[in-house]
């Protein structure tokens, strides 16, 4: 069974967390939440204290499934890393220097990392190497000196998924970026499976 | 401001309970979301314990901001009834007494029910009149004798919304479900200012 990690932080995009965490499962994909927290104001390393919930940007609680603890989360234990977005969550989760090293450890043992929306900013604080990207508008101007920005089409640049179909730059976009993800792990047959019963309206373009 | 109250449950969808959460806040519309405690396997009413969480049909969970009180939760608090889908979910929400109640006591004061997905059921077990409405088609033989069963664009039947454009069939329909309400809510001007950030693919027929 392919699994996956998605990461959550205080100010995570609710949608853009739960669409792919519901849209793997469904495919058969082991998920895993990790919850990430804010450093401390004066930029020493997060505390290990255990809140119940993460906040997500717009007041839904989410409980995670655990903390983001390196050698628990690395990608000898998943298949697929996933960084939603959110400004808040992904300013977190961008500047976590954990998170950084598992984005470069997870595509230098090529396995797959999903960011999606602000979330993409990772790609840039990760130090990933010059390639297409894209996100969602609100952070193009910080990305598009040291990636290639794209604005059409999936970008899968390698391991790296920041894009599918039209568009992954926003919540709006959940949907066919977690189909991507599903066929790139299980397959189309999967991804045709998954989505056929979510019932989307004709003429869907994903 | 509009406000809104969505009903959850053990087995409640997570996407169709996150999605219009979600896009009613960006509307400007307050949320409140109500758990409700699947009954005793006696058949006596559920105890009013306090679960920290409510555990999705995907095993996301999520913290409800209130329980399910008939007297802080009637159609004097709130403009909006929401009853999302996820089978185990909806068959919590549509055998409670008092949603029953509620579901009638808000069309009776003349505010909105939305109902997605296999939620339907709940206009089934209300005894709502026979009107249009739709569902997920995995509840469908339940409900295509009682309603006038439609496939086909979106069904406002006075203030029951169980379908938007093209469906509401689904979690795929979550995003237009969403959007017809907060049209209904808040006019079409606030449906395009909310959509437009979501940054959907183009084409995408909502």
């Amino acid at each position: 069974m392919p699994s996956a990690l998605i990461l959550m932080a205080d100010g995570t995009e609710e949608m853009e967390f739960t669409i792919p965490y519901d849209t793997f499962v469904r495919a058969g994909i082991s998920c895993t939440s990790a919850f990430v927290p804010a450093p401390d104001t004066d930029g020493s390393e997060p505390h290990a204290v255990s809140p119940p919930f993460c906040k997500g940007s717009r007041g839904i609680n989410i409980q995670p499934d655990t903390y983001l603890e390196k050698h628990k989360c690395g990608p000898e234990h998943f298949d697929l890393l996933v960084i939603p977005g959110g400004a808040k969550g992904a300013e977190t989760l961008s500047q976590s220097p954990v998170v950084q090293e598992l984005v470069r450890d997870y595509l230098d043992h090529d396995k797959f990392v999903g960011m999606i929306c602000a979330g993409s900013l990772a790609a840039l604080t990760s130090k990933l190497p010059k390639q297409q990207l894209t996100s969602h508008p609100s952070v193009r101007a910080q990305l598009e000196n040291d990636f290639e920005y794209s604005e059409d089409s999936v970008v899968v640049s390698g391991k790296l998924v920041t894009r599918s179909l039209h568009s992954s730059r926003g919540p709006g976009t959940a949907f066919p970026f977690a189909f991507t993800l599903v066929e790139l792990l299980c397959g189309t047959d999967k991804r045709q499976e998954v989505r056929s019963p979510m019932v989307f309206p004709l003429s869907t373009p994903f």
